[in-house]
């Protein structure tokens, strides 16, 4: 996506270095940051200078391939697998991307793993640009109808209004982002488009990261608080809601950033229709419903501490609650599917059901009903 | 209520002079500012180191105390009755409570108006403690029999979990305050208790002003994201939630601080009794439904900007969003009166219903059914 009139990925190779964006300094301070070896790459992940789902396993596969040119031996590839997967140890992509590295690498003589480890990932962040990339057409065609279908028409002056929650934007992905991919899309296309930004505390995921992505690209938006939204629905400010997921359920149940669910309801009580942008890879067959997904409870710091930029322009945090009392940190909660429209796949939108989730993706649900998943929930 | 071990109220008059807590620097900074004059009293009342509907109108008695001190002529009465009201335009308690002294004052000679007026604001204030303290009883019957009531017995390691949002504390009135008056008055009593404090946003009055209250009255209490409320609503970790309004509509629609109605609906969507500290003075019978309260938009400034301490101890204010992203502050919304389960008042607890409601309070609902309320919303 662009940032000023530059295209960019959130990571690329080129000439034997990963780069990435460190999302840690936005939306103040764009920094490009050169992966030179596994222990860079490592340290990217596990600090968050790299989040999100698709993004995490695509740079677990470059970290790989830095690790094999410098040792490709069988101890060099063990040794790398675990450094990566230590460093965010609850991320399912992380492991999904460094057990396909793993296939592909375990056969082959170790002269030629460098340059098969870094074809791979390429092929993990090429893979997961197109599948954004073809989401975010089916997401686009689905508010081109909204658009259509509004009772009052949709202009300039008065364009659709799509809410969303944290950040699935193309920041979470290698590219176009989940959430956000029909967005960009439509936008791109000349569809009148604003967005509604849920700050997303406490992490202000939205506030920071997603509000300075649609900045960049161009795309109209206003920052609220989370507790505003249901205020913005009830006033039939808000034509549709769009967010992403970090695991959905076989029968369509959602877990998402803290705050998804009252979204939902919000949504659900004012009759405006409430997506969930899915990928393939989202989709858990393995969990039958939201009570099979456990809940990250994180640190309480990220509440009653905030960051961003001082006055003077340097960056800072400030407590903001006493000392003495104590705070809590769920970071996702479940969506019951009985509260979602619609779950938006790259094969087409589906109801939120165990059997039309299935029927869109045959041989996942089938090779799930062999066995019980045990897929742990990952973290933003 | 107590901060350490001594009782104060939020103002109070001793020696001619009249004292406030200043709100503004709360919870990092307890600071007792005297208001010698007429201006110092409007300034308190204009920048919020005073704030909430009850004290604003006790605030506002207090200052015409100290203006009748200076000139208690008839043209410094209308002078002091002018500069009070042009502080919080919106706020229909400071009106109230200057019409009432107005009225006590005009027909008496200039020489007895400054004992008059000091005694009337003493009124103003000693009425909004009684009042508050007659509902903290009724809400402290409701919470012993949410207790009693529950699957599993209340104890101290199982406290009765209640929530609330934003500060109904008793920095928002003279003493007590309107949702926390059952919560102190039961802990009091010895119920155990915990307290999940929303933290409101954008001017985090709950992770500001509620946390520091329960922490210095010895409450055990919890700061949250106040979308993170709906979760444990769902995980059944809640048992009552309790807020106060800025302004009930004969109807019981409840308008209240923003992030109230996707707390209401969270609370319905798991069967947790939704309670509304409202006392009389906040029932608006000239307002028919939620329809008829004007909402508030305030600068989005309080959103993009966060205040509070920095590392090294000083106060600060931190950016958190990009500089070019346009942010919306709806400071209210309505709760419509079919999720209210009861409106807690000094006369005992009511549906939310216009009929109960009118029922609890023939004299008010029978003198606005003489014509349209032109109450406008007040702000906090």
């Amino acid at each position: 996506m662009k940032i000023g009139d530059r295209h960019y990925r959130t990571i690329w190779a080129e000439d034997g270095v990963v780069r990435i964006i460190d999302q840690t300094l936005l939306p103040h301070e764009l920094r490009i940051v050169p992966l030179e070896t596994l222990e860079e790459a490592a340290h990217a992940i596990s600090t968050m200078q790299v989040r999100g789902a698709p993004l995490i396993g695509a740079a677990a596969a470059y970290g790989l391939a830095l690790a094999m040119a410098e040792d490709p031996s069988d101890t060099g590839l063990e040794r790398a697998l675990q450094v990566l997967l230590a460093t965010r140890p609850t991320a399912v992509n992380l492991r999904w991307a460094l057990d396909r590295c793993r296939a592909v690498l375990a056969d082959i003589p170790p002269q030629e793993r460098a340059a098969a480890s870094l074809r791979e990932a390429g092929a993990v962040a090429d893979e997961d640009v197109e599948r954004n990339r073809t989401l975010g057409a089916v997401a686009a065609d689905l508010l081109t109808r909204i658009a259509a279908d509004r009772d009052h028409p949709v202009t300039s002056t008065a364009p659709l209004h799509v809410l969303t929650h944290c950040n699935a934007g193309w920041l979470a992905t290698v590219d176009h982002g989940t959430a956000t991919a029909g967005i960009y899309h439509a936008h791109d296309q000349g569809l009148p488009l604003h967005v509604w930004v849920d700050e997303t505390r406490p992490r202000g995921q939205g506030a920071r990261l997603t509000a300075w992505e649609l900045g960049q690209h161009g795309v109209p938006h206003t920052v609220i608080a989370d507790s505003a939204a249901a205020h913005l629905l009830a006033t039939a400010r808000v034509d549709v809601v769009i967010v992403g997921t970090d695991r959905t359920a076989a029968n369509g149940d959602v877990a998402n950033k803290i705050g998804t669910y009252p979204l939902a309801l919000a949504a659900h009580d004012n009759r405006v229709p409430f997506h969930v942008a899915a990928p393939g890879p989202s989709i858990d067959f393995g969990a039958r419903s939201g009570a099979d997904i456990p809940i990250e409870e994180r640190s309480g710091e990220e509440l009653t501490w905030v960051s961003g930029l001082a006055r003077d322009g340097s960056p800072a945090q400030v407590r903001v609650t006493p000392e003495t009392s104590a705070a809590a940190n769920p970071a996702f909660d479940i969506t019951p599917a009985r509260l979602v429209t619609g779950i938006i796949t790259e094969r087409g939108i589906a109801q939120a059901s165990e059997s039309a989730l299935a029927r869109m993706y045959p041989e996942e649900a089938g090779a799930a009903s062999n066995g019980p998943g045990s897929q742990p929930h990952q973290g933003d």
